[in-house]
């Protein structure tokens, strides 16, 4: 079996974004999940990203990944256009509105992992559809920790796919109004312990700009967000809080609630940049150095 | 001068609510912002209240009062009907509508404070007529440490005066939303900078079942709320809080950060109970142990 060539796979979209929030409009802006999550896990491990473009895809957007030395080598390129989307944020930024949905090459993607690829210890199933995170699962080689993420799409129409997925995996991360969507229940603790019933050890659950709760059968974790003095777009918050955890759980090579533990606070600091920002534009700023300080802050900010 | 009997006098309206919730309704409870802060208070230092109800006050409420130990002898009694509120909670109890008000002897309520009252080392101004709150603090003698809570009806219809209280407390505490309703800002960084400019040296955002924030002109503390199975009432959460605040940080006798980051825990607890159930139910249920079995959890919880 090869050795292989990266710590972490990532798998999910990739978009050509156009956003527009009650300040700003950038259009055609380097978007998707896999992106945000790649670029967060980046500064911790070596990171492999498995996704899709068509061939209208810019030369300057894959420069922006191969200067954060994200692996390319599973990202498919076929004809045709890349996924585009466009949203609108609302005055008060924690609601959007979609404005446009052209899937382009992304409607027939499958998600085919390079041989090395398997072999990676960590992975992280970005929201695809429940049967493409179903088809990566079959491709791998028993990694030693599995993420998955989601929404409220796939809990509306693929629920039984998604539930057998979850299964199979080790954290199911989710936002607050899709773990309540997907149980029924009200209260975090509530939805949390249902949710651990479909298998998962952890159950993460993103409450954007009010932190985060990861829940295990014993116990509870509470992480605060880093309060920013401004942001700009809250695009991929959660993808780059979900890459950037597991590019530092993978950097541990550990699995333990500590780590996970750890891994969260680091992941939770990087969305705190890549919000300050449109697109990337932000984290291809900053270096580790500037997130181990912004850590320390947060950490003294958080301590009882 | 009298030596003060109490350590923490509390100012603030007293009610009797009917409340419906998405699955209950209970009607003619124990409320009002100084019946709730002081229930919390009286777990950890000796309480005085300071408000008014009419002839037709239940004794058995005075009761509760006298059972928890909290000094009644600032509680005016005076002919006319007591203050009634009536609430209906939406289905996800974050938000409500007022069903009815009748405002009773608190139509003409004057806060008069006792003698000794005047001596007390620690105040709590609830939310109140900012000119009410204006005539306590000409009746005190330089307390320790004054905290003032408000409510949007008077950013909106009373803000000088309500600028001009600001100015003479040590701390103000408002809700996340009446903090960007004040201030016109979005982020609470940014409100909380400009509410520090009034004068207080400490600013408390308050964010429901998502914590709070403590803010100061050099640093942040967040703090979560504790995570419940199940909650009933949210009604008075934020009194209950800022008793208990208050409360823990008078039997401290300091007023430094540190023993205000470990008073927000105390009322981060005591409110968590209190949430339980409707009214006063829980708090009268709970005794002290169970309040630091509770903290020792959340801390928990919380460290990262």
């Amino acid at each position: 079996m090869p050795t292989p060539s990266i710590d972490l796979a990532i798998v999910g979209s990739i978009g050509i974004d156009t956003i527009e929030t009650p300040t700003e409009k950038h259009e055609e802006i380097l978007g998707g999940s896999v992106s945000y999550a790649c670029a967060a896990a980046s500064f911790f491990t070596h990171t492999g990203m498995v996704g899709v473009v068509g061939t209208d895809f810019p030369q300057a957007f894959r420069d922006t990944w191969n200067n954060m030395n994200i692996d390319l080598e599973g990202l498919q390129t076929v004809d045709g256009k890349t996924f585009r989307w466009g949203g609108v944020y609302h005055e008060n930024m924690d609601n959007r509105d979609t404005l446009f949905t052209d899937l382009g090459v992304f409607e027939t993607f499958s998600p085919e992992l390079p041989e090395d690829y398997k072999e990676a210890p960590y992975l992280f199933l970005g929201n695809i559809h429940p049967a493409l995170q179903l088809h990566v699962l079959e491709q791998v080689r028993d990694p030693k920790f599995i993420l998955i993420d989601t929404m409220d799409l796939w809990i509306n129409i693929h629920k039984e796919n998604l539930t057998k997925v979850i299964g199979k995996c080790h954290m199911l991360t989710l936002n607050e109004s899709e773990a309540q969507l997907f149980t029924g229940e009200h209260t975090l603790n509530q939805a949390a312990k249902k949710l651990l019933q479909l298998g998962p050890e952890y159950v993460l659950i993103k409450k954007g700009g009010n932190g985060s709760m990861l829940f295990t059968k014993d116990d509870i974790f509470l992480l605060h967000a880093y309060p920013l003095d401004t942001f700009k777009d809250p695009t991929g918050a959660g993808d780059t809080f979900a890459g950037g955890l597991m590019g530092a759980l993978a950097a541990s090579g550990k699995t333990d609630k500590e780590a996970i533990r750890q891994a969260m606070v680091h992941g939770s600091v990087v969305a705190s940049f890549g919000v300050e920002e449109f697109s990337l534009d932000r984290l291809v700023q900053i270096d580790r150095d500037e997130i181990e300080i912004r850590i320390s802050e947060f950490k003294e900010m958080s301590r009882i």
